[in-house]
């Protein structure tokens, strides 16, 4: 078979660092949401570019399926060996390789996760800013165009990478951009991998943009007496141009969900989280300016957070509202998912969604980062029950078709993977053929993650 | 002839707005810079879409070459028609098509030119930042991948582009990208899109984020001892994390030039022009510190420009640079050049080439948006001497070298046209032929722009 010559190929390669054990296998195939254990045929543990290209190389001649593997924190089955092959664990790749504190950027190896690159830029002042809640690898950040709290402010994964070097479907090593902050120097090859989900290449170093750490930051979270409120609040800031770093929406059920796993007392209401960055003046003039706002929307229990710990606090709790959301119901699966539209219809997606989930007869969360227009709902379904099954999924199709009515995309951060390839004609008519015709030039034999982002006949 | 029958065809589609009149052919077979007079052998003037589409079937049937044209004020002779061909005349699609003042973006024509836009939009409190200077098409800023003096705070056409309409090499019309600020729906179409200089397809409509007009805005010119101090002081001040809205450099050469040709009175000195934008207190806080740094730089003779009429004779000084080059030496045809290196490597970058400018026999200018990293030069030469054309060639290639040896790029925003193809190789390796791959399958004809960016076999 195709699949078994590439793996003694690839044995004689790595040795040891190919892996066909059972659970090495189950965890490979394994996601944090809905989808079924998908496992690959062997796990590969490269060491270096050179290796990366000898596996693709290999898994070329025999057909063989390649798939990145980061942390495996992926929503949408990004990473699933749905039609078997190989999958290449990025994490003994995982070293800053040159700080440029003065140019404030970072070469670093795609296993690295961002947590630990910012443990190793605590002494600098600087920090990389993309935060999607999961301690994810930064090259699978890149390969779903992650985002996450800070990216009204930051801009997200697209706007951080600055360069790569990827291997292509062919074992070909090319390097794309450079330390330069910008480039009209051809095609911006950069931007067309990071999103790509690694059906076009497999990143093996990225250069990140770094941001100086701000000489003052303030946080709070603030009730409003309703839904509608709390996201006009944010329309309203957004409009009035005051530079927010993190804005952040979460609804009532998302709320009482903190309560119990958080242990925290927030009113059971829909909240607002908001952190700002700047000098004192200017962190203390925009968080004066953004309280007037939320005053006007009856914000109320405005709870400040200026020293470290309390913000620190804050943002985990934010970041495990998957947890959270999954304690609603113990045993349950989530099916999670986001969604983005233009800021002026955001009200109106977002209540949509919550009429929706109120008519539901399993529990929701809705939650997201509302300065881009982005926010995502949690659904606890139980896995057996094929009519549950169906009615999330149901549930989640509409968001879709919400947000393609509204203007907005399919997914705001979460990217394509499998889970969402059936709504990619509805969101690019024509220019999904396009996609498809990019992926057969630079991977004709279709071996790099198939089946995910685009579909080839 | 294959250009023959496709024009026959052509005048069928467009009538009287198929010219072949020689002026018309002359005017767009012209350049602001060095290359030679290269007319197509017809211009289109189409009003539609489905114009452009037409066209370019048209076009494809008979494998004859498709120029776009905006305002041709690019700078590396991206819109000559080298091979023949049809120069496909935007201005006549020319229209804001949609504003969406609740959500900062507007949907334009790819004709309108940028300070039409901003006209257009004077009683919105929204403002179109990107500003290369001239008056350029929207379409043609995209192509390029404009940038100029706000991209340090507000980003270049990469990041101020949210969607696209274009019509493909065999006449498609696609659409990239949604009306949401962040997606991670499949490959970046839009980001592939912009920059590829219309090789790939003819943009037919674009969707541009706006900015809120500052509630403050400042604006100074400083003088400073020698180059050195003033490179320095821009690293700092970028290091500092200060929020710069424009930072841009001149050397003597070009304030004596300002002199001379706007009728100021500048020290014969490197100066650096800056400008601030947020609140008044932010504005304030922002102004002091950077009068700081550029003080311990040893910046002298601050002349602060608060007044909007003073701004805005500062900036048209600034944005009539080129003309005020070129008068420098009557009769002259410029060189003008752009390189971007990492901020850290900027000292270098100039002073090298003020260095070699110093010794060449011809009259140049260095001035550039530094806070990017980017800076031109100009060179004046005598256009019949071949000895001089030789000689600005050379310096501009030895600044290209540089900028690789700095670990930065060919082009930070005039890109490539046919002036740059030769250093695509150096610049890229085996990415160049990605490239390659990806306009082979978009446009198997080579029709689209053929000959700049890639070289095909």
């Amino acid at each position: 078979m195709t699949i078994d010559a590439a793996l003694t190929e690839l044995s004689t390669i790595l040795g040891n660092r190919l892996s066909r054990s059972k659970s090495d296998l189950d965890l490979h195939g394994g996601s944090e949401t809905h989808f079924p254990l998908t496992p690959p045929d062997a796990v590969a543990y490269p060491e270096t570019t050179e290796e990366v290209a000898r596996i693709v190389k290999a898994c070329a001649r025999h057909g063989c399926p390649v798939i990145g593997w980061g942390t495996g924190t992926s929503l949408e089955g990004h990473a699933l060996a749905f039609q078997g092959g190989v999958s290449v664990d990025f994490s003994r790749m995982n070293k800053v390789l040159q700080l440029n504190a003065d140019d404030m950027d970072v070469v670093v190896q795609p296993g690295l996760t961002r947590e630990a690159l910012n443990e190793d830029l605590r002494a600098t002042g600087l920090f990389f800013s993309v935060d999607p809640g999961a301690d994810a690898s930064l090259g699978g950040m890149a390969m779903t165009r992650a985002s996450g709290t800070t990216a009204v402010r930051y801009g997200t994964m697209r706007d951080n990478v600055l360069a790569l070097e990827a291997v292509l479907a062919d074992g070909r090593v090319i390097r794309t951009g450079t330390r330069a902050r910008k480039s009209s120097a051809g095609y911006d090859l950069t931007g067309l991998l990071v999103g790509s989900e690694g059906t076009l290449g497999l990143v093996t170093e990225l250069t990140l943009k770094l941001h100086g750490t701000p000489e003052a930051i303030s946080a709070a979270v603030c009730a409003f007496p309703d839904m509608d409120a709390a996201v006009n609040a944010v329309i309203a800031t957004i409009q009035m141009g005051v530079p927010m770093a993190r804005i952040e929406f979460v609804d009532r059920s998302m709320a009482a969900a903190f309560n119990s796993y958080a242990g925290v007392r927030l009113p059971e209401a829909p909240h607002l989280m908001v952190e700002f960055h700047g000098s004192e003046t200017g962190v203390a003039e925009d968080a004066a300016r953004f309280g007037e706002i939320a005053g006007e929307f009856g914000a109320d229990g405005f709870d400040w957070a200026t020293r470290a710990e309390d913000r620190k606090a804050l943002w985990k709790m934010r970041h495990n509202a998957h947890y959270a959301s999954l304690a609603l119901r113990p045993g349950a699966r989530a099916l999670v998912t986001d969604i983005c539209v233009p800021i002026s219809r955001l009200a109106e997606a977002v209540e949509e969604t919550r009429q929706d989930i109120a008519g539901a007869s399993v529990p929701g969360t809705i939650l997201g980062h509302v300065g881009d227009g982005n926010f995502h709902a949690e659904l606890m379904f139980d896995d057996t029950d094929a009519g549950e099954r169906a009615e999330v999924m149901r549930l989640s199709e509409r968001m879709v078709e919400r947000a393609l009515r509204l203007g907005g995309t399919s997914t705001g951060e979460h990217g394509i993977g499998v889970g969402k390839l059936g709504y990619m004609a509805a969101e690019h008519g024509e220019a999904w053929g396009v996609m498809g015709e990019i992926k057969r030039a630079l991977d004709p034999q279709n071996i790099l993650n198939p089946g995910k982002v685009v579909r080839l006949n």
